[in-house]
């Protein structure tokens, strides 16, 4: 069995030692260099190679490096092949820990600040108490239970909107397309980790801003499809969002000419967020694979109805 | 009795409110209406008026709203006055959290990507676990100790130093002036909650930079008499310092031709990492002069020999 790896040439290293220290005896190869194609089991990437069945007649399993997998195109891939999502410690440790310093930053008015500094201004404004602030998440997977947890100790008002039921202790949990409106209502700070789907292209727009209490900050953490732009822009303008973070964009990098880069009420950063950490993630690899071969539930499995 | 208050005349009517609300017997007046001088016995305030006895001969006792007293000149104050520093909850609660905030944003390469916005650059930088990074706090009081709390969950390796001995659990506490180079050698990200006395008056210096293991970072929440300045931009400018976010300078506001306004790797706010709560910070002061009439321990009394 061969595991090829297509994805950042500047990490490839970085997964080839990881691998190499923690199974010396699997062939792991680096795209393009696959040697035997027959001999290929298992794909590690973000983008899947051209004619997948062809090209890897023996593929038993797709991995993606990413929490996501809305980069991949289903309808090219052969239906009854799993593809399993990354579920290694170090994305959602990384996530919770980004959310959390978004929300303290948006708490604590750091975009006001960022944007003073910037024009020489030096001017105080009230410090609210955490106990004051409603925080929201929408998208309470694994990643979003991981951010409440890490927000906890601060005091805020901790609520959180899916798609599913949830009940998590000291968390408001809203459910489903008919409990988003009281959701918004009472989030100030609102965070998207949701997955990108059909049913979530473009949730973060006009409509869902206007039911945010006036003044609410915006994170999005989830995808850049989620968001309508034009939509951020106009609510910014209007003062019904007071400030945004921003860490993904469709496409990336957005173009130099692109608003978001010298908005004064938008801190962005290039997708970065989280990161899969490639010791933690080939070990989640070769975890995943031995339970496939024994048959056992595997964590991460993407059903193809749901599209993650 | 009646209490007079003489600081920022913005938030004079939260404080008076406050009072009102919780002591609504006793006087409360606002420099420089203090109406019977005779019948003042307490002083809540920053800078005091000059001829303090011959104003209020019957002063009983002086508060600071703010946790220091260091823009106090004790020469000028009778050697029998009891000095009380704020210690309202939310003095702590707020700077704890900043410097959470603050040490996320270093940790996570926040200063390059505020530098990377401004000029227009999407590049990702490897992101660190939290348990690569050693964080460091130098001054253990109230303020220190609330902050190593908040940190405590991010899973960062904590280390404090302090004039006198300090326990506390998971922290490698280092003592007096004999171990801080053994502290400051193993401090990525170091902050400076420190009260300002002649002993620690331009603290961070290069001697001290010096010591820290290249490219760490500095977060001064102490205040501007703690930095020499030239020695920031020099250690910035060399790599021993990868970054700083400054809350506190000497004089408040810096001048707008000050180098910090537009350093790419200094984000710098105005001085709002903590602030006195008026709510909270009347109960302090009323609980205060209630356990003085009854000759009880009182704490946040200033030492004069110390100075803090």
């Amino acid at each position: 069995m061969t595991i090829v790896y297509k994805a950042s040439a500047e990490r490839a290293g970085q997964w080839a030692a990881a691998f190499a220290r923690q199974a010396p005896d699997v062939p792991f190869r680096i795209w393009p260099d696959v040697g035997d194609p027959a001999s290929v089991e298992y794909l590690l990437l973000w983008q899947p190679p051209e004619r997948i069945v062809e090209t890897f007649p023996n593929l038993k399993m797709l991995f993606s490096v990413g929490a996501g997998v809305d980069q991949l195109d289903f309808d090219t891939l052969p239906p009854d092949l799993p593809v399993v999502r990354m579920l290694e410690p170090g994305i959602a440790e990384s996530m919770a820990e980004f959310a959390c310093m978004a929300t303290l930053m948006l708490h604590r008015d750091m975009a006001d600040y960022i944007d003073q500094q910037r024009r020489r201004q030096w001017r105080e404004i009230q410090v609210r108490a955490g106990s004051d602030r409603r925080v929201g998440i929408l998208g309470l997977g694994q990643l979003g239970q991981a951010s409440l947890e890490m927000l906890r100790p601060f005091g805020f008002r901790l609520s959180g909107w899916n798609r599913s039921p949830r009940q998590i202790e000291g968390v408001a949990c809203f459910t489903g397309q008919e409990e988003l409106p009281a959701f918004l209502v009472q989030a100030d700070i609102l965070i998207c980790l949701l997955p990108l789907t059909e049913a979530t292209r473009g949730i973060l727009d006009a409509k869902l801003f206007g039911m945010l209490p006036r003044g609410a900050a915006l994170i999005n953490v989830g995808r850049g499809g989620h968001l309508v732009e034009a939509d951020l822009l106009a609510a910014l303008e209007s003062g019904q969002l007071s400030s945004a973070m921003i860490d993904v964009l469709e496409p990336e990098p957005p173009a130099p000419e692109h608003p978001f880069w010298q908005h004064p009420r938008i801190v962005m950063t290039p997708h970065i967020a989280s990161m899969t950490r490639p010791e933690s993630g080939a070990a989640f690899v070769l975890e995943t694979i031995e339970r496939h071969r024994r048959g056992l539930p595997i964590e991460g499995l993407v059903s193809r109805s749901r599209s993650y």
